[in-house]
């Protein structure tokens, strides 16, 4: 990462919402290693992204356990942030599909919430949301850019369009300062690996640490765009320093474009265990399989400045490396 | 109304959620007349459209109170519904605005509850439900057709929407034959007209019954097209009755359009008392002027063979003769 990207956020108060998850608590981090006051709020829900561990070495950040939405908790630090890092949510398409109205609370009520919250208590604070690909759907073209219809397949997708929508309708109406970035795949360090509810990358990572079989559907030849962590959190930070970001939406993608069957193979060659099965697609293909997916980061590299500068291979070098350091506490 | 659109519907088992409202109490009345079983559920929400004179002569409709989310109260008339019409909802922009976790609740959180109801005790049903123009914001091109973007300029086109959406994902992963119907401005008997929160034209009416006057900004030269709500009705009927309607989305607009000083003037012309008058536009105007919308019903046409058959004039003289007669119920 380039270091100058974070000489912003020296001594000043940074509030991190999902910050025990993955990309929050890399995120978290690099801000406290860069000398700013970081509080991480996160609700710590089973199966959810958080985990005490990740912010392992992160010595100065504060840690509260609340929901978004807990004013008691959660007002006093909103109140006092510069910039707020705004990651919570639930990820799992699987959960949301199996208990879509929980999602909803998660990812939608607590969320509206948190926007009251800070429009009483900090009404032009900077807000980087994290928004995902999901909204989406099936592509109707590619990569896919911001005007791209959004028709979500799955519970998830709605929730946390709608989530993407209040903060900008709260940028609109009440002027607060806040931008959206709806990522694609993101893998690296810190990511949960225990279940299969986080998406295919740390499944697939998973496996290959564990020797097993990575089992891709098909031919595995449908297109995806992946981030690395850091990348991300990159991005991130850029969207936070930067006052053309506000009340603008981005795809955050990469035009690193590799099929399954590619990605499969070099989670396996960087693991040095595991292996890939090519599999029949199961009869409900229709409605597991988007087809290729990658994202247009035209504009995100037009008024961020921001592009990704990591390989998948060298991405997924660094990953492997770190799980095989941490294996207790991930796997 | 044709009547041959209310003989696929005798005998047949209705329910129409909130159907003490405004559209829902013209839609149960012409279904109990045409010799339905019609079940209303409506949880009478104050400020909200439910009146219970609305249903006035609707003598075999059996009026259920509750939320539609209420599974002990509304899961057995769900269960054994043929037709569910679905238009429970919150559609005041203002409140939406003052008390947006309320409008999460009633439009989304309700809606999302009642479609998990519908998948487990009917979920083959036919599901009409209403969305509303609201969604799409300021039109980027008119008229807005079914692809036009989605950009929502308040809570209620986020929980609208997101609602909307849920009906259409239960229709493709579940198989319920849910229809989503984005409603322009409906006008007509049984719209609440007690106060400024149902949208201008039942503002503009009750100014002229009342002989106060009707404001418009600017030179009144934005563009509508208004719907009189028999064909609303008619549009229900159909899309309840129509197969290929199943998973598909509609606007539901009109091709007359007329300018807002034109709609002025003929409520005061129908009404014979108050009359209009310009003001300059407020401060504020960016925030609540989306300039001229006006919708594309060509798929409507296409799919559920519908058109609107009443002119503005015909239907504010039917609406005026309407609340002259009913004043002390509306007024």
């Amino acid at each position: 990462m380039d270091p100058s990207l974070l000489d912003p956020y020296a001594g000043r108060r940074c509030l991190v919402t999902g910050g025990l998850g993955f990309i929050g608590s890399n995120l978290a981090l690099a801000l406290d290693h860069a000398g700013a006051e970081v509080v991480v709020v996160d609700s710590l829900v089973p199966r959810h992204g958080g985990n005490r561990r990740n912010l392992a070495g992160a010595e100065r950040t504060r840690v509260v356990i609340a929901d978004v939405a807990d004013r008691a908790a959660v007002g006093e630090p909103a109140g006092a942030a510069d910039v707020v890092f705004n990651l919570a949510g639930q990820v799992s398409h699987v959960d949301s599909m199996a208990d879509p109205q929980f999602d909803l609370e998660v990812n939608t009520r607590s969320q509206l919430g948190f926007l009251e919250l800070l429009r009483s208590v900090n009404p032009e604070a900077v807000v980087v949301f994290t928004s995902t690909r999901q909204i989406f759907g099936h592509p109707q073209y590619l990569p896919v850019d911001e005007e791209h219809p959004v028709k979500p397949v799955d519970v998830n997708g709605v929730t946390k369009w709608a989530a993407e929508q209040f903060h900008l309708l709260y940028h609109d109406v009440y002027g607060l300062r806040s931008t959206a970035l709806r990522l694609t795949n993101v893998f690296g360090p810190r990511q949960r690996l225990r279940d299969n509810f986080q998406g295919f990358l740390p499944i697939f990572v998973r496996r290959a640490l564990e020797d097993e079989s990575i089992t891709v559907f098909g031919d595995g030849s449908q297109q995806r765009d992946c981030l690395f962590v850091d990348d991300v959190v990159e991005c991130l930070l850029r969207a936070g320093a930067t006052e053309d970001a506000a009340g603008e939406i981005f795809n955050i993608g990469n035009d690193e474009r590799l099929t399954l069957r590619q990605i499969a193979d070099s989670v396996v060659h960087a693991a040095g265990s595991g292996r890939v099965e090519l599999a029949p697609w199961p009869r409900d293909r229709d409605a597991i399989d988007i087809g290729s997916y990658y994202g247009d980061s035209s504009k995100a590299k037009r008024i961020l400045d921001w592009a990704p500068r990591t390989s998948f291979a060298a991405g997924i070098a660094e990953t492997v490396a770190f799980y095989h350091e941490r294996r207790s506490w991930y796997l």
